[in-house]
């Protein structure tokens, strides 16, 4: 036995509230990437984790562990700042497809290595798979040319990654350890920092459509981030933005699609265009483009070009039609008055159920699948009035899909005060590296 | 998908402090016998329960599920009361090995299917095998067949008596979910409970060498199992007894065949000799042998005679001598004055690492390795005067066993008083089946 721990001491320590050192967590995690701690260790030591919890120093450790489990990419040989946007997962947030090529407009680098969806909230890949000849698995050597050559991509992570991350993600994911501040934030930022992005900005979702149903653990889960950031050296910015109805009018993978492209045509909903903008905002000022207008550049085409070239070089034809379901279903308002809640988790099981998302890692998705929006919270609408169409090619899903939504409106009641998109904005004070003063003091 | 429930949905549950329901205890039990839950959600699930806990009728529902998922014996067809001992574990604890044909001799039928060792506690069927010839397999037909003729057998559980138990044993080994009373509890009564005794004694360890390291969570586990047992209709009493010091003199394999034999043969340590006969005296109460006298069957040779029938019907030749080890090492005391304490953890740690004990299931046991013990607490000892001795095959061992034992002893300071090996008794009024009057309300 050459190991220095066992899993075993190292869950009870866990397991009765114990803080556990540095070279436990280092162990831990390299042991389980490399199969001496069994899945089981592993999902015991979560669910002690999930219960228990972990300090801030044990947050940032087990955070470096996994990303020295792992590659590290370095993106500065492209000769300009790079700047990464997660979202930790809603119900229509199809933000990255518009968001990633809008801050590319303006000489930014954005690296969007991306997941796909499980459970309730879409996958970004999976979206965008439902355009035709579009490939997500890029090679580094890929990556690294359509960053210098168009700016954006978007792209699966390669298996190089914080491949403790990929483990532990998919083990959390069947042993119901997964909404845990901790275990979340360290996930989310060692696949970033590993990365090797100069700049980040969290999407920190909020509400009944999210991970986080409240602001408290929002907050918490930001503020987590935002630190793990200061420590890595990496700009990291946290808007927390409301998830308790979903975002724009589809939620689906080639319904999104479709509203992300009006988006980048200058249209789109509303809500969908605020975020965008807030975020591409946050970005390009991170990348040290205070004065660049998001806003024009998606009024005058620049941004729609830059989607083009961006879904053009990973094989894709953005100009195909995109697929449509065989079978759809109208849901109605069965009263007339203020539509004053449409709850996002509903709308997400629905569209979950319709075939958009996966139970299990290995299920197919459909791209046509989802659920469209006609009617949103503070709209007047009247008894009979389509609220929802439902899109499938499974027509024998409709029924679970409509069970889902039995309790997903309110017509008439209080509406809520109409609150903004952004709850709440944390930062860090880290100068990008692109940004920094040289060591002498001068300006660059 | 034709499983009625989801394990992640039973796992989040229980992680929210929610009580189970019934068809979802029973399904999660059965699943996971069947291998449809995983080990990384049952483990999960685990850790959720020993954090969480559960209600009594959880642990009831619990307990009826592993019975459930394999056979129950039936030992009715023998006509005569049967009666059982379980022993939660703790260091030179070779109680039932005197004491199973001891209360044979009084016309009970004693079927005690036992286990191996793991950890510091020692395994009735380890150190029986250190009897030349004796085999622990018996087949259903043999365990019956010497229950008639001979009255007591020890032997291996058949792997269809609770077989979601064996699996979940071995998993709470490796996951640190061991020392939790609902587990631990249903785990004990769903065997005994399969093995179909119609009562049982349980002797519940307190003390440093015990799971339950106080009376007050021992108290728990022993109230936890009585209640079981009166909902299964088995008459059950529990002893809570001393383990912060090892029972007896001896603590290994056939060290402790050799102090047994005493014991059987009318001599013995006093404290061994006190705890056979007061779990003695319980189970032929229980089975309605009030006025037996198991003293006199140990003076008298009568249980001797039942121990060598009892071997020699399992293949042991009981006069064969008894492996000795080919190396020594002795342990004296440092200073002169009264032997205050001697810790029954430390001790059983060093009879570990000598080979008594095993690592990991597969691991092979050293039939020789143990400590003998000269001095108990209460003993007024001369410095240089021998205290223990270390016995193994392999010299290498000494150097790990000794470090355990570095703290093992006070010698002056204050003695606690001296404290009865039984410290409670708990015990449910079930009466049992052998003893219980006719439908029609007369006595047998």
């Amino acid at each position: 036995m050459t190991e220095p721990f066992d899993a075993v001491d190292v869950i009870r320590a866990k397991r009765d509230r114990e803080v556990l050192g540095n070279e436990q967590i280092d162990w831990v995690i390299d042991a389980y990437t490399r199969g001496v701690v069994a899945d089981e260790q592993m999902s015991a030591l979560a669910m002690a984790i999930f219960l228990n919890g972990m300090t801030r120093s044990e947050i940032a450790r087990w955070t470096n562990a996994m990303i020295n489990s792992g590659e590290r990419m370095d993106f500065s040989a492209l000769g300009k700042p790079t700047a990464d946007k997660h979202s930790t997962g809603g119900v229509g947030d199809k933000i990255t497809l518009p968001l990633a090529p809008l801050v590319a407009v303006f000489g930014v680098a954005v690296p969007q290595l991306s997941g796909r969806g499980l459970g309730h909230t879409g996958g970004t890949l999976d979206k965008l798979e439902s355009i035709p000849g579009w490939r997500a698995q890029l090679s580094n050597e890929e990556i690294m040319d359509q960053l210098r050559d168009v700016g954006a991509v978007i792209c699966a992570a390669g298996s190089g990654l914080a491949p403790a991350d990929k483990k532990l993600y998919a083990l959390r994911d069947t042993t119901s350890t997964v909404e845990c501040v901790p275990l979340i934030a360290s996930s989310i930022m060692s696949k970033k920092i590993a990365e090797g992005t100069d700049s980040l900005v969290l999407d920190v979702k909020v509400g009944s459509g999210a991970f986080m149903k409240n602001l408290e653990n929002a907050r918490e889960l930001a503020r987590t981030m935002v630190d793990l950031g200061a420590d890595a050296g990496v700009r990291t910015v946290a808007l927390l933005t409301d998830m308790s109805t979903p975002l724009g009018l589809t939620a689906g993978n080639a319904l999104e699609v479709r509203e992300s492209v009006e988006v980048l045509a200058g249209g789109g909903p509303a809500d969908v265009v605020e975020l965008t903008l807030a975020l591409a905002r946050e970005m390009l000022e991170s990348a040290g483009r205070p004065d660049a207008d998001p806003e024009a550049a998606l009024r005058d085409g620049r941004a729609m070009d830059a989607w083009n070239a961006m879904i053009r070089a990973q094989g894709g034809d953005p100009d195909a039609p995109l697929p449509v379901a065989r079978h759809t279903e109208t849901v109605t308002a069965r009263a007339s008055g203020v539509l004053t809640r449409l709850d996002a988790y509903d709308v997400g099981i629905a569209a979950w159920r319709l075939g958009a998302g996966r139970s299990r890692k290995e299920d197919p998705v459909q791209a046509v699948a989802g659920v469209e929006i006609h009617a949103k919270p503070g709209d007047t609408v009247s008894a009979g009035q389509p609220l929802l169409t439902l899109h499938t090619d499974t027509p024998e899903r409709f029924t679970r899909a409509l069970e889902a939504l039995a309790g997903a409106f309110d017509i008439g009641g209080t509406l809520e005060e109409p609150r903004s998109i952004v709850l709440d904005r944390l930062a860090n004070d880290v100068v990008p590296r692109g940004l920094r003063t040289t060591e002498t003091g001068g300006a660059r």
